[in-house]
């Protein structure tokens, strides 16, 4: 049934993700949740993870910020053309819904001014948004660990007993810190996931997705004066201050589009504007995800795993649960691996010869397609390699920024292939671990669904099968996040009485679509208990040599010890 | 003083130094070493390392094979060139010298035809020139040092306690247990040090070095036939019947150039040929570094590091102690990292991106230059790395060509010129461990001089300065083993009384050219302290992950599990 058809007696929601380096829309009809339409949108400024645009400013390496006004860009540029790309008449649109990278937090003045945009400001590092994989907050992510275990805070439990350095606490402790006229000068430190629904509605609304997540939102409350003036006494009033605000339910509209938001989109003014979510939670029904002990991975630059219970449990190493913080009336956990295709694009950045580049081109390959191409017939072990895939720290089931990556076995043979197909494996060993976590925790993980852009790889996807031991569904929509998003903004519009049953109809999966070879998986079972041993030293203090190194290069650059 | 106007009164010597992948010959004169025109061969079939050229064979990563035909490929071509280069009469040429990478063997019969050139051997993998750097008998080194530490015998301590793969009695073994009927075929088992003064001088002559470094050859004296008959009964006569020999002094000719090899090279007929050495021994005199507490490191694909002592002690992990092994009168100690310049060289063709090599190039330097050029101004603990130089095994200390190389703390913003830097680091404290070792031994390391291709690079030279944290003497000669052999050939000749005293004419070393600095010393001492700890660990039983990886490597190959 094509959209003219249809158009009829048809209604439409837009979903947007916004991602890492752009944002994406998708057009998707109320009914059966089919995508019409899509465009995206690269952020101009993309991640500044070395200098700072605006002045040129040496960032250190666990740097990563945004520009806000590059996610502007997003709703005035891919919402249209999304939108003229379905063809459809967008007052037949009845909402929107958004989701976002978490935690990526922002300095805001009370009118949702971000800081970077007040003057004086622009030129301050610690002005723009800290993106979630900016990691230098990792000094008062330890300081806030050791003070809720000693103090015993009830919520710690619910984060895996460890908050990690991306949140909003760490990150917020750092703006303190490090640049106390910005934390004096912010009204709110914001989520840009809630930043961009203000931008859509006027309001400012706290979805209780990150609220929980990342903002240690538990129960009802956040952590207490006394327990945040213990890490600084200037940061006793943070929660109070700078973070408590209205808490929205994920599904709920947040408001309606003002006048202004219509005027950039090209959306009827007034049309149902859902909560803000994580592009990772908000996946969940778009893959039909959402009952307990379905494990959803969505796999991209990093990997976040969400899934559901009907029992609270602690998982070791979990980033977190929370309740409803997936969809309401179970509990939501999250777990998450920091750097996944991250690692695969920087390796072939950094470390694939120029003939490699050049064979890729002949045959028309991407440089992903053809190392995976001379990779995936060896024999499992074959290359002789191990990695740890921490190249941008371990989020589960260590929650350690600190590490970092390793490989061992090379010899003058080793091709780059090889350790490209080193690192595929690694990622699926970091998966294992979590699932084997969740398993120990009495959260059975009975069936993995992948999402997210590394399902375009078959062997990727075969290899983590392997490895799992497990079949692998697969989400059956390109655009998952913004499927998802779609479905919340038919959900805050009325179409559909709550999210799994607007998933029901909505979301798409195929099932099984890959099962595990059991000599590929017992040869895997060897390899993942050597992966394990290594684990285990560097990450849980058998040798601190990484995070000894990682001091010392911050050492060596603020002191500059000569060459 | 130009060569034309001494030719009248002056005599010559030629030094020929056969290298990994080429021979090199260079004419000096008698009187004062001076090098006055040289030229090189680049062997034909270099290294067969992924196939057999004459089948196409595919061999093992562990192999390295040579074809003998090639290293006479420098004798009628690089000599003549060298000679007309040098603008000299080849009449007033006196002697040749030789010298080669060891253990290189090669099975030969009575005549010395190379057996790869015995109709019906030609595509047998073990009918060829087993190159230094053929790791595949370590199973056979592993059974040789079981049995010997079982049986006490005396020999074993002067080897640091274990005998390495690369050489004689291991490479043997292999070839008996793999190939029987090339080992039944074989009347010698030759060091290609040795057939090549036998293509000179048609005379076989065994030289003291080689068979005492890598023939086992102590007191006069082989393993004995209950030894050999414990590791394979039928390896029972394998010194008597495939080894042994007569031996022939440094520095003495093992006979006079016969008519054929004057035809190959041009020099007179019955000129003296010395007895062949070993390109790093062969390099101590012409680097004025035989003196007792002098530490030679010949740095270029492999590092060896040659010393002399007035002692008899067992130092960890040395490669062997031999009297007269590098001049008669001292006891020679031999050390060697397997992988040095042969890591970077693997990790510019492998690892480093496109627009690196094209800047490099635009800039008129090597990519060797342009990576150190990148990373030379960094802090020390800049990068936040730390590798294990053992991509092609330990020789010393630990004698290990199971173990495999390493490299942890990549982060994703680590760019290929910081593992470049941290890869250099490497090889700088796996030699500072040797020296280590050769102190705790109580034979002292009092000077330290660098010769081979790496001394050409001034950074290396520096980082290995304060890592060492000893001055750094550099040889003044870019042909150090070329010179060695010359001088040698010159005492062969009888122009110099002995080796030390042709050295002290004819050799040149420029004193003390890098000295460390403090700072730097001090940061590297930390590092050094985490690379011990990582040796520790993976080299000495701590996670003998790597010799697992190797073993799982061979078998995955061998049996084919599923990708």
């Amino acid at each position: 049934m094509s959209s003219s058809e249809s158009a009829a007696d048809e209604t439409y929601v837009i979903g947007v993700d916004f991602g890492t380096l752009s944002g994406r829309a998708v057009v998707v009809r109320v009914s059966d949740g089919e995508e019409l339409g899509s465009a995206t949108f690269e952020y101009p400024h993309a991640v500044m993870d070395t200098v700072l645009a605006s002045t040129g400013e040496r960032l250190d390496p666990e740097w990563a910020l945004q520009v806000p006004a590059d996610y502007v860009g997003v709703l005035t540029t891919a919402v249209p053309e999304a939108v003229a790309m379905a063809g459809i008449d967008p007052a037949f649109v009845i909402g929107i819904g958004t989701d976002f990278t978490a935690s990526t937090p922002m300095p805001v003045l009370a009118d949702g001014t971000p800081l970077n945009e007040v003057a004086g400001f622009e030129g301050r590092p610690h002005a723009y948004v800290k993106l979630w994989k900016h990691h230098a907050a990792q000094g008062q992510a330890d300081r806030i660990n050791a003070v809720a275990a000693e103090r015993g805070e009830p919520w710690l439990p619910r984060y895996g007993g460890l908050i990690s350095s991306e949140w909003e606490f760490a990150k917020g402790l750092q703006v303190l810190e490090e640049d106390p006229e910005v934390y004096a000068r912010m009204d709110h430190w914001v989520e840009a996931a809630d930043w961009i629904v203000w931008q859509l509605t006027g309001r400012y609304v706290r979805n209780a997705c990150t609220a929980g997540y990342k903002g240690i939102w538990q129960d009802g409350a956040y952590p207490s004066r006394e327990c945040l003036a213990a890490l600084n006494p200037d940061f006793a009033d943070f929660a109070e201050e700078k973070v408590a605000h209205e808490i929205g339910q994920l599904g709920d509209a947040a408001g309606t589009l003002t006048a202004q938001a219509s005027a950039w989109t090209g959306l009827p003014e007034g049309i149902a504007v859902a909560v803000g979510n994580v592009d990772a939670h908000v996946t969940a029904p778009a893959a039909k995800a959402v009952e307990p002990g379905q494990m959803l991975a969505i796999m991209g630059t990093s990997t976040c795993h969400v899934m559901n219970s009907d029992a609270l449990a602690e998982v070791a190493g979990m980033c977190g649960v929370v309740d409803g913080g997936i969809v309401s009336g179970l509990y939501g956990y999250e777990a998450g691996q920091s750097g996944v295709g991250d690692i695969f694009a920087w390796y072939v950045t950094n470390q694939v010869p120029a003939d490699y580049h050049r064979a890729a081109r002949e045959r028309g390959l991407s440089i992903h397609e053809y190392l995976t191409e001379l990779a995936q017939d060896q024999p499992v072990g074959g290359h002789g390699l191990l990695a740890l895939d921490w190249h941008s720290g371990n989020r589960s089931v260590l929650v350690d920024h600190e590490l970092s990556g390793l490989v061992l076995g090379m010899t003058l043979a080793t091709r780059p292939e090889d350790i490209y197909r080193a690192l595929l494996e690694a990622t699926a060993f970091g998966t294992r671990t979590i699932v084997d976590a969740f398993n120990a925790s009495g959260i059975a993980v009975r069936e993995f669904i992948a999402a997210g852009g590394l399902i375009r790889n078959p062997f990727v996807m075969q290899t983590y099968s392997n490895v799992l031991r497990m079949p692998i569904s697969v989400i059956a929509s390109q655009q998952g996040p913004a499927l998802g998003s779609a479905i919340h903004a038919a959900v805050a519009a009325g179409a559909y009485a709550d999210v799994r049953s607007a998933g029901e109809s909505m979301g798409r999966v195929d099932r099984n679509v890959y099962t595990p070879d059991d000599a590929a998986a017992d040869a895997y079972d060897e390899l993942f208990a050597e992966y394990t041993r290594l684990h285990d030293y560097f990450g849980r203090g058998g040798n601190d040599v990484m995070k000894r190194l990682k001091a010392r290069r911050r050492a060596a650059w603020a002191v500059g010890v000569p060459a």
